[in-house]
This record gives C-alpha cells, structure tokens and sequence, in this order.
C-alpha cells in the first residue's frame, strides 16, 4: 500500500525543504518507499477533515491504509521501523538512534525554531536585537555541546540513522545565519547529510512542488 | 539489572515534580521497575564525567549495563517498549501512542516551556508582558486543539499509555497559571494521571530528594 502524506501547497520557506514534510519525504526515499503527497492550502490545514487526521491542524500526516499519523518525528520513527537502513539491528544501538531523534526535536530544535518564530514576528519590536541575541546564545551553546559530541565522526552514533536525518533537517534552519560555520564538524555534517542521494531526491521533490506552485 | 537514573541534586521547582526525572521515574514506576539515583549538583551536571553520558549537560540520564541513554522521550520510551502497560500491543494503536509522545515534547512542550524560561530569564524586560501574553496565546491555540481532539475520554487514544504520560507531565507545567482551568476536560486529565499509584510513588520520590535537601 503506497503511504499518503500530506505537505504545504505552496511551502512559507520558498522551497528550500525546511518544512516538516522534508523530515518524512527523506525517511521514505532511504526506505525506498514510495509515497504519495496531498497538498494543502493554509485554510485547508484548519478544516475538520484535516484536523481529523492532525488535531493542531499541520503537515505533514501520513495515511497508509486504517493508520494515520501525524507528528514528523513519530512519522519517521513508523518509517525506520519498517525499512532497513534508518536504525540499527543492535538493541542498545538503536536505543541510543531514537536517544538522538529525541534530541534533536526537543533539545537541538526549540531554540532554532524560536529564532526563525521571532526573525518573522518580532523583527520591528524594540527589543528584536536583544532577544534574536539570547535565542542565539542559547543555539550556541547546544551546537557547541553537539560538535564536542560529534567529533571527528561521520555520524552521531555509529552508521547514519534516523537520529541523524532528524538532526540534520533541524541544523539545516541555521543556513544563512552563520552560526554553523563556527562550528566546521558540524557544517561538514550537515553537508554530509545533504550528499546523500535519497535527500537530493526529497530536497528535489519538495522544491518542485514549490516550483509549481510559483509559476502555476 | 537495576537502572540508574541522574536528577538534580536541588531541583529548581521546589520538589513540584516538573524536572524532566520525573518522567522516568514515573514510567519505571509504571513498569513496576525498581531504579537508583544519582543526584547531581549543577556544577556536577557540566562535567567531563557527565558530559560523557549527557552531551547538553542535563538530567536525566539512564544507564543499564551497558546502555547510556539521555533524553527523557527516549528514555520513557525505552522503558515502554521492554515493559508491559505503557504502549499498546495492537501495531497501529502503538505507532499512534508513539505519535502522541512526539506531540507532546515537540508541539506541546516548546511554548510551555518557554513561558517558565520568560517568567525567570524576562520578568525585568520592559517587553515582559508582551512576550508573556503572546506565548499565552500559542499555548492556548495548542491546549484548545488538545482539548478538541481529547473530548470526553480519558485517555488520548484508547488505554493509558506513554504518550499520556508524556502529555501530563508537561501539562503539568500549566499548574497555577490558570490557563489549564480554561478547558476543564484537560485539567480532568492531568488530574486523572496524577490520581495513578505509580504517578504518585514517583512524585513522592522527587520530593523526598527536594525536602532532604532543603532540610539537610
């Protein structure tokens, strides 16, 4: 049965795949799973029949037969356990992948995603200096605990797993701000990412539904 | 083999159980699974020993032989997969738990957790009010959707389960704000979790450690 899920009709980040549909459009390419995608309008996304299916009215959901979830990460996690290749055979191995799934939705992502929050709602206030000034402080101080952690390494904890597709997309809202750069085994990691063919294949899917929507 | 869970030596609440051990500590107690503690100072918390087990320099940690794991999701999770009575053995009504947990650290959490982070970090701002009021208003839109989706059952979706322990626990960081009260089937269902015997046995743990301390 071919999953459904559901993505932005015409994505606020100009297409450069930093929508939660990213998250499970590259979970499904490492599985080789193909998908089907329903776009969705922002009024559409509040309407009953989406709010049956996520009940805070977002994207992505994921339909596949009588299971509909919503939720990125839950959604990659469904993925992973399905398909090789997004977490390991070794119990206590795959028990720390899922330890960095968690942390980079709620440890890692919060602090990156408030920033872009008050980027878009707070930049004429008084006080935006200052507090796009904390809120970097604060993404500062994780990216310098997740680089001492990484290392020298490829990938955060053995072979590349869901933990690191889930890192990389949440590092990947910090491009054009510079503060990856100070950190070069994290940039190199984020890249990495990037050079994988089953995220240039979503990266490319996502983009063209955004190229559509721009000339249709 | 007994786990050892890492919580604050002092914690910051006062003993109200909203540190992040007492997830864990209210699974294991789920799970009927006996633990030990290590309490750790803040200073304790940034060392190389820790950082070791803890990249960001927090609690809890969870080790098992030779398992470490950090990230209280996961660690909830962890447990819920080894012990019986956290997730649901049916596949889907188990890959919806799951999704439930996701919700609750990464949709409900960040605005909730924000708000604690103002009332201390911005209380003397001049823009103190405005900030507090407009996450006022992303959690609400959250606890009404919440609210909707939850209607008059007891639990999210079906039986009790990790992902409604996850969603109490940080509901419960609402507790004296008022805005809980404003959709009375969610302060039945914080309540409904406090009212479990494993709920309570870890809250009364937490506490002995914040009176020991307080009294020590």
């Amino acid at each position: 049965m071919t999953p459904i899920i559901t993505a932005f009709e015409r994505s606020p980040d100009g297409g450069k795949g930093l929508a939660r549909d990213m998250h499970v459009r590259w979970a499904l390419e490492e599985a080789g799973q193909p998908y089907d995608v329903r776009l969705l309008s922002f009024k559409a996304m509040k309407e009953p029949e989406h709010l049956a299916l996520h009940p805070f009215g977002q994207i992505p959901t994921y339909e596949e037969g009588d299971l509909a979830l919503f939720e990125s990460g839950a959604i990659v996690f469904h993925i992973a356990e399905r398909h090789a290749g997004l977490l390991p055979d070794d119990a206590n191995a795959r028990a720390r992948a899922i330890t960095w799934m968690f942390a980079a939705l709620n440890t890692m992502e919060p602090p990156i995603f408030d920033r872009d929050l008050a980027k878009v709602l707070d930049r004429d206030e008084p006080w935006y200096e200052q507090r796009l000034s904390a809120l970097e402080d604060s993404i500062r101080k994780r990216l310098s605990d997740l680089s001492s952690r990484l290392g020298d390494a490829d990938w955060l904890d053995g072979a590349f797993s869901a933990g690191d597709l889930l890192m990389v997309t949440v590092l990947r809202r910090l491009q054009g701000s510079g503060m990856l750069e100070e950190y070069p085994n994290l940039s190199a990691y984020v890249a990495r990412g990037e050079a994988r063919p089953a995220f240039k294949r979503a990266f490319d899917a996502q983009l063209a539904v955004f190229t559509a929507a721009s000339t249709g």
